[in-house]
């Protein structure tokens, strides 16, 4: 087993990409985020993800972040998003995000031509760039985003590369979870869905890389301790709190909802870039009320 | 709360409906498989479930099967399917049901108008059902049958009619399961995903109506035990045996594939009703040998 | 070839079930609408479809709408919607049907287990229907509702049945109509969707089963009409025409949408059936816009 | 009206880009095809389309191949795809490419983040390229690919936009063709779907960028031939006989099959590029056969 793999255990929070109203990545924000998750008893970082814009950025961008990430990460493990939809691109990006800092990376499905993008296919595409990556890799299904979920099967054959260390699924489907750590025991499982969050580490996830992190990271975290120390009771009481607060910044609010449920919560979400658009202050109330209510049941 | 929710703690299966060659139903098979069941922990039964066929049976098939789980029951709870298309249909026969001897009805959404049925709809539809209804009356919301996921906030409002005493939730979705129990937590919440059983049932779920329980009865039942027990390491194995059994029944393989498991395991399947035939013999022997490794790693 | 096949050539209305506030079938006002369609140029009437809420009536009442639309239709053919779930109660119906009246049977495809629903299902299950009917059948593929789109190589092979005589489509997938009707080119093909129905009579269909031409039979007639003739500036027009009252009284307001058109072009309309509901007053306003608005452009 | 429109009348194949079998773009084979093509009456070209798998290359390859379409294009219109998921990006690509020599660009939706991608982001969002783009733009709206169907309603409102100019719309739904051309004749509304092509034209569609047109250029442009000539028999013979092909080198075998049937067409299609692999040789008979048909089908 990876050394990464053990210090993947808990919660990392997939760092938004926080913009000027002209549409710069702000990197004196992001990095003001940085040293206030430093507080927090996080695992380490996702930089490049969904929750990142990375769709939305340029491989400058995006090797500048990693950079800055990995500089104000306090030693914590910096995990890069780097898949592409070309198999060449994967590797090239993975290749200088290693060099730039990353301690691994996370590969999104590729998915534009899904059709042609069976298991077959995706298996191809992750033993190669897993061949060539000079970090470990973790595998990333998010049909949510995609439109395709990585088959169960997929993962399992993938889980017997040796540079193929963990998985982030994001959908929250409990028997893909249950099928694959039944088959590979010592992934680093971790969950993408905050709703199934506690469910997850119950069946086995070693942790969560969930948005509602970047805006309550302490209580994310408590979740995760909670289920470690075997505080069932309270970990369904704060299990049931972040769901709404976890809802409002991801399905129904999306990135802009995130970026106002941090800006709320004292960090910085800063602008989302174009075509998204910051919420409209009726949004951002209701976002106050939710992050409020789902602080007081936490309680 | 209704004192039927007390005893709907556990596992039920729903029960499939045999049918012999000719299309006709196999009564006395029927009968058979709930002597069977009556050996191994079970909570109740449900009778014309989606596994049961129900929406392949005339009315007069339905009421004959109530009556006869209701004898075979030996006292325990028996749940009848009795949604409809139609709130008047479904009034009908959940009163028709009941006096068969139902002793609750769970109602699947109404969902071939599904752009026309969003939440306000159904929660009109439940309403009147419930109030309608000689007995009580639990939600059952099965996307992958339907196209159409019963909202978490519908779900919420129900909760407060005084004769809807439960839901069955089919997809596995565990924050519309976390939502709910926090708003509605003495709801009676069955799971009807396999893969996510365990982990719903940590999460507050209070039972299960599973396929894979028409098969394995003792092995389903005892994951729920070693989870009540707190013996979670015994109960993420059952959960991890189950899973590609669970599977096979289900989406793979649907009713037929149930119906040959339950004819390999010494019960009576019997045929399905056409378009539904019966699974090709190499698929027979895919889940023979499916339920012996299911077997096996539960051991 | 059949000879309904030639007489299956233009506009059928897919004939609404008015109810009564009660919920009861309204019989009158369902051989007023007869009446008044007597006068516009139709090729025929559906009964028992999609639209007339055939998924909400019970066998009593489907049988006596087949009876009512039979003495009501002055010699046009009537063609009854008999599908089900199940093969045996789909050929059940099919005889009742026919002995009530019906000239034709139009057969949606089952759909309720889709997972199991391929090809070879649908074709056995199409054969059997056929075979066992006493009056022709055509397919009727509606993934709208059913979430299962009939394969074209399915309808290919099911065309050469000498008791199938035709098919309605209404997803408007013309691809699928080229396929089908380039390998069966004597079939009756009906397209059911109205934002389809010119470019699909251009690229061969013979008619159409359309919801709006429930509230606009003559405009809709006449679109086939001037397509027919050679007129295709006219068709256009009047395609162009169409497509916002059909968007309104099929995908956006469903039903209840086009029940309130019908009341607003002097038709009965009535009560849909619970769950559907009526349109508020400011939906109804909207309509009467839109069908203005249809008219007008027509002119 | 852009003097653009009137050139875009016909056909547009989308150009593959042929790799070689290590995974660089060959773009002595991309320059065979140009002259290939300048053989059969094309109305221009589009570079950098979906099929042409855009998005697993890299900015400085995107340029490179729109230089040499410009060179190869003998005068005929050259469209280039230069949507990404940023505003941002998109323009920047726009500008780049409109030095490169595209003559407008097409811009597929965003879509990475489709559930805060409404209508008015995307109305935004071309709205904002539109302005800042130093040639016309065409909208692209690709269910199939992007999981988000451009609104009619989004499309009609930046018709109104000086420098929108058309649109390509891939899944073939005529609804949303009449809905759009009703309010915006003027649009140049190109046909993605080929087994919507000639439908499409009768509805009013100025022409077609169809995948089939990169293996059988000269069919797939008689088929716009014959439509324009008033020769429906004619067309609605090519048009099935395309159909099938179409399929094959689309939903069937997507951008693999295209490459082979070109290369079995005489054509370059060249290897995909990774995690795209060439089709299996009995996808290549079966693709060889399909073409056969298909050219004698046209005869």
């Amino acid at each position: 087993m990876h050394d990464l793999v053990s210090r993947l255990r808990g919660v990392l929070p997939p760092l938004v990409t926080p913009f000027r109203e002209d549409g710069g990545v702000d990197l004196a924000a992001f990095e003001r985020n940085l040293e206030a998750y430093a507080e927090a008893p996080l695992a380490g970082y996702l930089v490049l993800g969904s929750n990142g814009e990375a769709c939305a950025l340029d491989e400058n961008e995006k090797l500048q972040l990693v950079r800055v990430a990995r500089a104000g990460a306090r030693g914590r493990p910096v995990l890069a998003g780097t898949g592409l939809e070309s198999t060449r691109g994967t590797i090239e990006l993975t290749r200088r995000a290693a060099e730039a800092g990353a301690d691994a990376a996370l590969v999104v499905t590729p998915h534009y031509f899904k059709s042609q993008l069976g298991g077959d296919a995706l298996v191809r595409h992750y033993e190669a760039v897993a061949t060539a990556a000079p970090i470990p890799v973790l595998l990333y299904s998010v049909p949510g985003y995609t439109g395709l979920p990585l088959p169960a099967a997929a993962a399992i054959r993938l889980a017997a590369h040796p540079n193929v260390i963990g998985i982030k699924e994001s959908s929250g489907d409990m028997g893909f979870l249950s099928r694959v750590l039944g088959a590979a025991p010592d992934l680093s499982f971790l969950c993408g869905s905050a709703g199934a969050f506690y469910p997850a580490l119950c069946a086995g996830a070693t942790g969560g890389i969930l948005a509602v992190a970047c805006a309550e990271p302490r209580l994310t975290a408590a979740l995760f301790e909670a289920t470690r120390a075997g505080d069932h009771e309270r970990a369904r009481t704060l299990q049931r709190a972040l769901v709404p607060l976890a809802a409002a910044v991801t399905t129904v609010h999306g990135v802009p909802g995130l970026k106002a449920a941090m800006d709320l919560a004292g960090l910085a979400g800063g602008w989302p870039r174009a075509p998204l658009a910051p919420v409209s202050p009726a949004v951002r109330e209701e976002i106050r009320e939710t992050l409020a209510r789902a602080r007081s049941a936490a309680a």
